[in-house]
Order: structure tokens, then sequence, then C-alpha cells
């Protein structure tokens, strides 16, 4: 079985560079005419999986704007990551968790385990209790061939003075992040691995060699965010090819509902990332 | 309206500064011989609530083992939740949620908002994306009177170097976060406020003077985790009365399932905690 790594590297190189964001916030459901209800919650959800399938590398849903209505969110989430997996669409589950290692066992199995109903291709997690504590979600992520994004540098502003802050080996917090999801591709095998890291695109350069993680970078902060495609090809230019997936929300949603419009504006920033990386 | 604080407060004057953890993981499952299931893990659920109800100040739910059942285990919670409720019972969700600004009003919406199925009387946050992304749910709280929790520093051992770092100021990452949270209370008004924090009893003193938070703690860390009464309190000596909660899980999930031995473990460490704090 490929790691997960090597599959979205392969997906890389059949069809760009490019993750569309599945972000059904409210105001999108109101900048599309849609009812603040779970309703327009799937209609926004589906239509944007929908239209922009033909031409991403992946799909990455925002869990909290499903979250937001609570179970009944939870159960339209589970019904596009069917739809998803139907047209051969990989996810990443935009989850952020993190927990001590007895609850983080109850989250991998919700969003790796085989058979869960949320279970996506990779889920991102969030790393304040410590990498090791991370640990149920790597074994699970090994087992059924899924992946893991660790926080690394966040797209947001907000978190830089705890994201660089200084650890006791006078490393920065997100640079030891970096290393450890390095180490841990290296432990599980040769090629790109099933741990990758998130690194905001809106971001300098971490103290970290950014071509040595031997697993993929999932990118936010492209488009209404700020970056450009060229602002990515600049931070991971040196990093191997298929490793850099960039990440696309509101500048593609801000082209909706129609679904011509909502693939052409993917299609144009799937180009412009090609053209970058 | 008192702010979740005083609430709070108010519990902890009336019945002691126990919360029983409901974490129906796994291995609590297996251990009360219930299927590893939405059936077993409601069971586990509902039956901790009904045994504990009387001698607690609140309980916490972990999100976690709820999530791991997908849709339907969150289903369960919020069976969990309104029952608690007509109970008459405050309920503290473990979710620690964080992510920028606009996903956060997604979650604050779900965990805090009026009317939604799975709020809660406070949740507990994650602040790796910075304390000001958390901003949507500290003014939801407000707004409808509840609470939240910032994870500062964790009971587990695996989170000290990135809580212990070093941020531009020369503080440390949790000395930072309980700094902030301070400064909210205060600009909130007088008594306790909303914000708390979450400080495990495992932990040594962070720096910062415990006593100034002008909010309640969130303490894990106590029974199967290594901590004892005793060290809650010489953790927490000086902090105002009311304003400490410590939270014990597997210890008194270890008498179950039989009600009357729950309520029994429940009310022996309620009352060692009340000598010590």
């Amino acid at each position: 079985m490929d790691s997960f790594g090597e599959r979205l590297r392969g997906r890389i190189d059949e069809r760009g560079p490019l993750c569309v964001g599945i972000d059904p916030s409210a105001d999108v459901l109101s900048a599309w005419s849609r009812s603040d209800s779970v309703e327009g919650l799937e209609f926004v959800a589906r239509a944007t999986l929908d239209a922009v399938s033909s031409v991403v590398a992946a799909v990455k849903v925002q869990v909290g704007f499903f979250e937001r209505f609570a179970s009944s969110g939870l159960q339209v989430l589970e019904r596009v990551l069917r739809d998803a997996a139907a047209a051969d669409v990989l996810v990443i589950a935009d989850a952020k968790r993190g927990d001590v290692v007895t609850t983080n066992e109850g989250y991998a199995r919700a969003w790796l385990g085989e058979g869960s109903p949320l279970a996506a291709d990779a889920v991102t997690v969030s790393p304040y209790l410590g990498l090791d504590s991370l640990e149920p979600f790597f074994r699970l992520a090994v087992a059924t061939g899924r992946g893991v994004f660790v926080l690394a540098s966040t797209s947001n502003p907000e978190g830089r003075s705890f994201q660089l802050a200084r650890t006791g080996d006078d490393d920065t917090v997100e640079a030891s992040v970096l290393r450890r999801v390095s180490d841990l591709n290296r432990r599980a095998g040769p090629g790109l691995g099933p741990f990758g890291a998130v690194v905001g695109a809106t971001r300098e350069r971490p103290h970290f060699a950014l071509a040595d993680l031997s697993g993929p970078y999932l990118v936010p902060g492209v488009g209404v965010q700020g970056a450009s495609a060229a602002d990515v090809g600049r931070l991971f230019s040196g990093c191997p090819r298929g490793s850099v997936l960039a990440s696309v929300s509101r500048a593609v949603a801000n082209a909706g509902p129609e679904p011509r419009a909502l693939r052409d504006a993917a299609q144009r920033w799937r180009d412009q990332l090609n053209d970058a990386l």
C-alpha cells in the first residue's frame, strides 16, 4: 500500500498542486443566497465538491462549519465524504484535533479509522499538547494508508508569538514540529511519507530546511488571506515535486454558486500554481 | 446575568470543588462489560451523569470519545447535554477546539450558541493559533452567559517543551496564556469572569501568580494521572475560594458501573478536595 504522501504526490502530478477548501461558513451561505441551515450547508458543500473535483489534487473540508450545526452538520459531512470517495477525490479533514493520548485514540478512530463515517484521506492535528501525544493519529494513519498534517506555522497572524516561541533546544516551536514530522517520515520508509505539515503561504521561512520534510505540505493562506501562487513558489522552492499542496477557499467560493464559474476559478488557481511550483 | 465564573463559584460553594470527567473510552466500556458501540457509549455516559450529579459542581464530557462514533456519537452527547440541563448540572465540553477566527465562529456557535444541541456551560479551547484567534469563543461566551477554558499547562508530560517555550517577551507560552486570560477577565468586570484556564495538577507552578486569574481553573491530572487532592491544594494555595475545579475521571469510572459505588467514589474525592482547597 502506498503511503498517503505518495498517493497525494500521484494526484498532484496528475492534476496539479491545488486543494480547494470547502468552507461553508455563514458568510458563504449568505453570499450564495442560501439559508443559514443544514440544507444551505449541504448545498454549498456538495456543489463545491462537484464543481471542482476534476481540477484538484484534493479538497479540504473545514470541519468547524459542519460542526456549527452539531450532529446534523456532521451527518452532512459524512454524506460529502461518501460523495468524494465515489468521485475518487482525496479529502483532507481540517479538524485541528489534539488532546492527550487516550482521547486522541478516539479522535484518530473518527477521522482515520477504517469504516468510520467521518474517515477522510488525511486529518489536520494541533500540537499544543506535544508531538508525542499525537501518536494515535500517526499509528492509525500508517495502519490505514491515511495521512496526518500537523499544524506548524499557520497562515493567521495571531499565532506567531506561540509558534515562534523558543523551546529548550533554542529551536522555535514551529521548527521543532517540522523536525519531528521529518523524523517520523524518515522512520516510515523511503519516498514521501504519511506525515505532513501545515505551513501558511503568508509566512516567512521557518528555521527548518523545508525540502527535508520527506512528507507533504498543506499550504493555506493563498487567495483572500493574502498570498499569491508566486509566494507559494518562493516559500517552497527546492521542495520535491508533488510535495506541496496549496489550499484556496474563499477566492474560489467567491465565484459561486454557478458550477462553471467555480470550476473556472479553481482552474485559474491551478494553472498559476502549476507555473509557480 | 451572572458570569460563568460566578455561577461555577456558586456551585463549588454549594457542592464542593469536584468535577467528574465523563470519559467513555473503549477501555471504560470494556471495563464496564459494555459493547464497543453507541449503546455502550450512551450507557456509560448517562449512568455516570446520573450517579454523580448530586455531588459535583460540574461534569466534564470528553468530546473525543463521543466523536469516535461520528455523528451518532454526537447525537448521544446531545442527549447527555439535555439530561444534564434537566438535572441542573453544569457541563464543560472538553473539546479543545481552536482554529482561525472565521472557523472559530463555527465552533463557538456549536459549543456556546443559544439553541445549539451541543451547547454546554463552558468549552475548552486550544491556543496554538493564538489567543486573539479565540475571540469568537470569548465574545459568544459573554453574550450567552457561558464560559471558556483556555489550555495553558496541560496535565500530560508530552506538552511541556511547547508550553514552556519562551515567547519574544521572555515569558513562557503557558504564562502568556494565563496573563491574557487574566486581562480578559479584568476587562469583563468584577468577580470571577467567564474566562478560565486549564492547569494540570501534575505540573509545577507557572511563571504567573495563579491567584491573579480573576477566573476559574479547570484542573485535570487528579487520580489515575498521578496528582492527589493535596497536590491541587498546594498548587493553587492562595487562589480565591470557589475558583478551582478539580477534574477526576478514571479514578471514578474504575468504581463503576454500580451507581452507588460511582457516587461513593466521587464523594470521597469531593471530601478530600474540600479538605485540601
